[in-house]
Order: structure tokens, then sequence, then C-alpha cells
């Protein structure tokens, strides 16, 4: 599991950072990455990653602002273009759905795949499989902005097939019954009991990920014990007045979020083009001051998200 | 008056050449930037060039194709944040309207400029003012296509006002029946021949840009006599039954459009990312045997249409 961000600048695209995507790369966990807004360039960003269009399964739409959207309708078309046909779940508020299908429509688009939408309405569980489920909650931006927590469900620990072996317990269905934890009685005799032989459960990991949002309630819920947390800073620390204004946050009302969250690790994206070079690392220094494990993001990045070796369930 | 490509490539935006768009500079004559189509990414391309988008008032779209139009709720995004404020008119096919206000409308940009939309569906004269005439055509794409052919005005003859001064001739009221090639009588009694004090005049120059086509009758009269042809090339000479098949042109079919038309120059654009780096040589070449005065453009290059000084009215 790892976050690579495609485009970490606001509002409109800057010559080093292209506008909001962030992808969720699943490949070791499901063989898919799953991509948190999509605006205009994205695909083009793509080309230089290692990505591929065809793993992408899931496009999780924050808000419709032009800068997470516009490039929708393209990757949309290059995914099928390149071999995509397995079908692709679209999340996002209400007029997505419209958006995507008058651009297919109108520009005559025939995808090789199909398109389910889910357009949100209520805040809540939006996605469960056997090993993730999906929450959205809405934040506080001038238009509808979810933000979007994805727990990875708990890794069971695995049976211990060379520890079996090395104390002569024939394979079998017993197997099954020593890997559910029972106690079973061998052949031999022996009573052994399932739980010996099985490794430390791992617990699942959490990914939270918010659209643009000023400061609000609901982003406590979202971020709650993340391994780690996506979080716009469009503004500076002494720009809270501005922040508010324009309905963004701080960064370092994003590091407030994070402590109070007691998250592992804050990223910040949706840096605007006035914090360029190295006035991004202010923005990195001023958020580090009040949560220590903080990151500002560029465009091409690849962050991992490891399991918390401490945590086991 | 310069031509600059900000996307060469076809379909899909490849590594090295971004998905249509052509730009007519008309700076020096106008002060303003005519765009022909608007491909995915045409204002990160902008960004990199030195085009300015409130300097852009009039967008041409070929036809409605994902890689023509995907890129213009960006740009016309951008443009307004910056600082763009006179009205914008947009040429194209039925249906550019719906995809531009759809866009916009879900997500709520507000523009700080009018659009004024043009939905074409005549042939003929869509655009005339006092220094050029724009003139539509439609080609054989598998959805409507159009070329466009811009006519310079002729610039009339300066008034050669030094060789007044020299020759003694008082300014006035006079100087303009001069400039309008009258014979007039000096209060000195001297008659003059008006014509003998005005410069040559100058012919106005043609560029002629025709969206995908697959080999029709009416490119010829779009191209005819033009100083520069842009014409799209997504296959090679051998490739004439796939060129039919998808509805585009082979490099030599262009080329003998060219030469038939006897146009100045051919730039060829809409290249496939199969022919990357040298192998757009070869369409190059092969393209030249027929007509010599071609090139394969490539991402940001700027050709100057000159006045042709052998060409006076
Ligand atoms: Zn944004
Ligand atoms: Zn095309």
């Amino acid at each position: 599991m790892q976050i690579e961000f495609l485009g970490t600048g606001s509002g409109v695209p800057g010559k080093f950072r292209n506008v909001s995507c962030t992808a969720l790369r699943l490949l070791d966990e499901c063989n898919s990455v799953w991509l948190f807004d999509v605006g205009e360039g994205t695909q083009q960003q793509i080309l230089r990653s290692n990505l591929k269009p065809r793993k992408i399964n899931k496009i999780f739409i924050t808000h419709l602002h032009g800068d997470h959207i516009f490039g929708l309708p393209g990757l949309l078309s290059s995914r099928s273009f390149q071999g995509g046909n397995t079908p692709l779940t679209i999340y996002g508020p209400k007029g997505i759905k419209d958006f995507v299908q008058v651009s297919l429509g109108v520009s005559k688009t025939k995808l090789s795949y199909k398109i389910i939408y889910q357009e949100l309405t209520t805040p809540g569980k939006i996605f469960e499989d056997p090993k993730f489920t999906v929450y959205m909650n809405t934040l506080d931006h001038q238009i509808e902005s979810f933000g979007y927590r994805v727990e990875e469900h708990d890794h069971p620990g695995e049976l211990m097939v060379d520890k079996l072996k090395a104390a002569k317990i024939p394979s079998g269905p017993i197997y099954g019954r020593i890997k559910a934890g029972e106690s079973v009685q061998l052949d031999d005799g022996r009573v052994i009991n399932g739980a010996d032989f099985i490794g430390k459960a791992q617990k699942g990991r959490v990914v939270a990920i918010l659209g643009d949002t000023r400061k609000n309630p609901n982003s406590l819920s979202l971020a709650k014990n993340a391994d780690v947390l996506v979080h716009e800073s469009t503004f500076s620390k002494d720009e809270a007045g501005l922040a508010r204004n324009y309905y963004h946050s701080t960064n370092a009302q994003a590091a407030i979020l994070a402590k109070k969250a007691n998250v592992h690790k804050l990223l910040l994206t949706h840096i605007s083009s006035r914090y360029t070079g190295k006035m991004a690392n202010v923005l990195q220094k001023q958020a580090r001051a009040i949560f220590k494990n903080t990151s500002v993001v560029r465009d091409f990045d690849v962050v991992d998200v490891p399991f918390d070796k401490n945590q086991t369930v």
C-alpha cells in the first residue's frame, strides 16, 4: 500500500504542481489502484508514473470543482484505449454522472468497460469487500465536499505450516480446524491447541483522504487514528482568515487535526502556487512545529503506508 | 503572424506529443491569439509557452472527439482566473455549447467574461472583421469535422510621408485625398498623382487549418493557394487502407493535397505515437518526396507566416 501524488497543486495547474489527483496503490493487496480526484492532465501525469490506467477500478471524487474533475473524461477514454475492460466505479457528489455522461456523449466516446456511478448523499459506509471498508463524511467547502476513510481489514494470523511440520502433524482437513484456532486431538492421541500454530494477527491500515475544506468537526472522525492523513493546505498558518473566507484550510489547522486525531503521518497537498520551491518548506516547518510527522508532498512523490509493527489485533 | 503547436499528437497524449491544439498568434495583427482545438492539457502546455490565456479571444473547434475538446473547460477557467475579462467566441459543431455549459455548470465555475457560442451548421463565411475573414467547410471524419480557412485582408499601401515632405507638400486634409490615390492640385499650382505617394499594397496571408479527415473534395477549396496548410497525418504513405477505415489521412494524401492546392508550406500534425522520435522523420521524408516544403511539427514549434514579398495586390 502506497500513496502516489499525481497532482498536488491548488486551483489551477502550475509549472511544478498539477491540479488534484491522489492515487492509493493497492497492488499487493488487490492488484488495483484507486484514484481520489482527477484534475485535468491526470492521464499525462500517469504517463510519467508507472501506474497502469487499466488497474484503476475505483475513483473517488471529493467535490466537483474543475481542478478536481476536468481530467476524468480523458482518463476514462485512455483507460479504454489502453485495454481496460473491467468495470470501474466512480463515487462522488451528485452531478458527477451528468458531467461524465455529457462529456463522453458529446465526444461520441465508446468505452470498452462499464462505469458504475455511485452518487453519494448520505455519510457512512459506502463500500465494503473482504479486504477494505470505505467511509465518506461531508466537509465544509463552498460546494458539497467529501472526505474518504479507507480501512483495511485486519489480517488474521497465518497458519505456521513449518511449525506444524516440525511437530510432525500431518497435513489434511485438520489444518483448517487448527487455523480456526480449535483444540484438536490427533490420531496419535496428542491434543494440540490451534492458537499455538497461528502467527500474529496484523492490524489493518487506515488512510484518510480529505477533499477541500475549511476547519470542521467531521474531519476528526474521518482521520481518527489513521496511519496516514492526506489533507489540503491551501493557506499558511498566518492566513486563517483567508482560509475561512475561501473555504480552505491552513497548514496549522491540518496539523492540529492530525494531532487531535492521533494519526501517524500527515501529508499536506493542494499547495498554492504562491508557495513555490523553498517556500513550501516554510509550510512544512510551520506544520511540523505542531505535528512532527508532517510532509508537504510534491507531484510524483510515493509514500509507503507500512503496517504498524506494534499494533497487533 | 505565427502558428504555435501546443499539441501535435493523435488520439491519446504521449510522452512527447500532447493531444490537439494549434495556436494562431495574431499579436502584431490584432493583439490576439486564436486556438484551433483544445485537447486535455492545453492549459498546461500554454504554461510552458509564452502565450497569455487572456489574449485568446477565439477558439475554433474542428470536431468533438475528446482529444480535441477535453481541455476546454480547464482553459476557460484558467483564462478567468488569470484576469481574462474580454468576451471569447467558441466556434464548433453542434454539441460544443452543451459540453462547455455542463462542465462549467457542474463545477460551479463562474467566469469573469462572456462566452459567445457559434455552433456551425452551414459551410461558408463564419467571421469577418476589418482585418480577417474566416471560412468553414466540412470534412470527412466519422463525426462532423470542420476545416477552417483564415484569410487576412490585403494591406493597402502606406502613405509615403517622407516622400511627401521631401516634395514639400504641406500636411493637412489633402493627405487623405492623396492616400485615396486621387489626383490633387496644390495651392502652388502643382498637380500631383496620389498613386505616386502610396507604397506597395501587400497581399494578405492565408492559413488553412483542417480537422481530422480522410481524403475528401472540400479540403482543396479550403487549402487553395494558402500560405500555410496545417493538416493531420495520422498514418503513413503505405497505410491508405487504414486511413480510410479510421477516417484519417496519410502523409502522402496531405502532400498531394498541398501540391494540388498550390500552398506555400505544409505542416503535418496529429502524429500517431507509433511514430516516435526519428520515425517522424520518415513521415516527413515521404511527404517531401511529393511536396517539398513540408514539415512534421512537434509540440512547441513556432512557425512564422511571412508576407509573400512577390505577391503584391
Ligand atoms: Zn481544489
Ligand atoms: Zn484527433
